[in-house]
């Protein structure tokens, strides 16, 4: 294990140990902690309590997981190998069925894996692969951070939601990624966090990870963005994405919202993803949007907010129609309505 | 001090012990206690800590406030102890400077005591007048509720934020109130419930008493009105207002964004309230809207959610414009734009 002190990425390999270690986003602010999954069970439960979140992360968690399943399986020919994997991969899709990155970085390291001639080759694939995800995460980030600061003007205000900032990612993060680019520019970016109910990422890690480095940032409850819009407090927003489809796109609950009240105020909206998030063989009625437990909306911790038997409605994700987007800010450049596919991924 | 488990009004007069004695409704859900305040100091302590809250709520606690000082006044002329309540009622009207019942409650009951003669009858007055407005807020909230009743139709669900119930009240409730006269009419009607960060009255309150009463409610973040709107599981909304200006309505925090949500989805956006929330005198512009705690963002009980030296932005009302809402809901009717004062106040 590293030193906690250390500056590290979101999540990595350990090659001591061989196993994967992340930041436990889960205790932040309170307390910086590194983690390690050492099993296919333990990497699913980090996916699944959120210590580890963020589409680009989860696409990095994806391949490192099927890396991971490789390195653990007790096959001892390649088919048992490969199986093994495939089921690894199963697994870790299934925790969370919004993430498309998380299938993304799944099925790109299993693809990998198919040429390998024996066992030893099939584990140095996966890692290879897992490791060429993160790597290309960071890259790409800087390239998105790069082509989406020309957006933003010296004095700007920008509002975000959720947390799409390095620790969403690998490292350098997506719409966090363009407020920081933008500043390397010189450029005085001030940001509004919302907190970002139930889950609290805008509050918990936003916050912190812009804190860090110290970037301006104001905290809001999700129901102020109309007041704060209406005032003239902000310039821009910039939202992350989960999913991108031909006619959507799905992001952290709550996005919809501040997208209709943007176009209310004609503020832009944008959203900033790297290409892997996008799906456009779907339209928003064919994607499941994940339930989450009702307890996160009834507790705080072990503080109880709600009647322990209210129903409730927990959506992890609400889906915003292209039409409220003013354009997608990706790692192959700003792309305006309408989106087309040929467009976006022009440089795959 | 009445047996606990006796269902009693948010907020009465203590015969026995000439005191003010109400629900304290920052312990809700969890625990259903009821607190003596004996001292004007309590009595601010506890309307500044929202023990009591809600805009008709606070009309009665200005007014019994008043009765308060005029019982614990020792002064031995009757010119000193209208200077004792004229003291009084200061301090409680500073404690929540944007709620117009508060210092509407105050005002009324130092005018009833003016014609008073000697201190034994100016206590007597100042208590009729305190218990005359508790008995007619709970009148005029039953006569709101059956006007509001006849804009909702069987099968109707109403999405409603913060807590405009009976425990925002004396009694019955205004927003809720109507839900109560519609059902009462053999009307099925379900609640979507805003939880209404950072205090979550919605999740706390308005969820349970709406329980209490066995009235189908399910409690969502502040964030999805926009999600539940687009999917059409809202056909109203309702909310309270704690003032009303010629041009906008305060109300809790988030009620802008809902109304900006529900005009894109041409969904009834209605505001009920009593004659004595209007304040037709004055414009949006000129009221000061209070901004509360940067704690209240940061912590949950106390459990900490944000970095301890975060920015916060922290207001605890927003204004929408009168062009958001459908109508206006009162005790004299179903007021429609444009909103006239004389109509509104026809019958007083």
């Amino acid at each position: 294990m590293p030193d906690t002190t250390t500056p590290m990425r979101t999540i990595e390999w350990d090659y001591e140990n061989n196993t994967i270690i992340m930041i436990d986003q889960t205790l932040l602010p309170r307390e910086y902690k590194i983690i390690a999954c050492n099993t296919i069970d333990s990497l699913c439960e980090a996916i699944k309590s959120l210590r580890v979140r963020g589409a680009p992360a989860l696409g990095a968690a994806g391949g490192f997981g099927v890396a991971l399943g490789a390195f653990r399986s007790n096959a001892s020919s390649l088919d048992d190998l490969l199986e093994d994997i495939q089921t690894a991969g199963e697994n870790i899709t299934a925790t969370r069925p919004t993430a498309v990155n998380l299938s993304w970085g799944v099925k790109r390291v299993i693809r990998a894996v198919e040429d390998a001639r024996n066992i030893k080759e099939a584990r140095m694939f996966a890692l290879d692969e897992a490791k060429a995800i993160a790597d290309e995460d960071v890259e790409k980030n800087m390239q998105l951070g790069e082509h989406g600061a020309v957006l933003l003007e010296d004095g700007d205000t920008v509002m975000t939601h959720c947390n799409a900032g390095r620790l969403a990612c690998v490292d350098w993060g997506t719409a966090l990624g363009v407020i920081r680019s933008a500043r390397a520019q010189g450029k005085d970016i001030k940001v509004i966090s919302c907190e970002t109910r139930p889950l609290n990422q805008g509050s918990r890690i936003t916050t912190w990870e812009l804190m860090e480095d110290r970037i301006p940032v104001t905290l809001i409850t999700d129901s102020m963005s109309g007041a704060v819009m209406r005032k003239g407090m902000v310039d821009k927003v910039i939202v992350g994405a989960d999913r991108i489809t031909q006619d959507a796109v799905f992001n952290k609950i709550g996005t919809y919202t501040h997208s209709v009240i943007a176009k209310e105020h004609r503020i832009p909206f944008y959203v900033a993803a790297p290409v892997s998030t996008f799906d456009f063989e779907h339209l928003e009625d064919e994607i499941e949007i994940e339930l989450r437990k009702p307890e996160e909306l009834k507790f705080f911790g072990s503080h109880q907010i709600a009647p322990l038997d209210v129903e409730v409605y927990n959506p992890a994700f609400d889906a915003t129609p292209m039409e409220n987007v003013t354009a997608l800010i990706t790692e192959n450049g700003v792309f305006y309505p309408p989106f087309l596919i040929d467009e976006v991924k022009i440089e795959i």
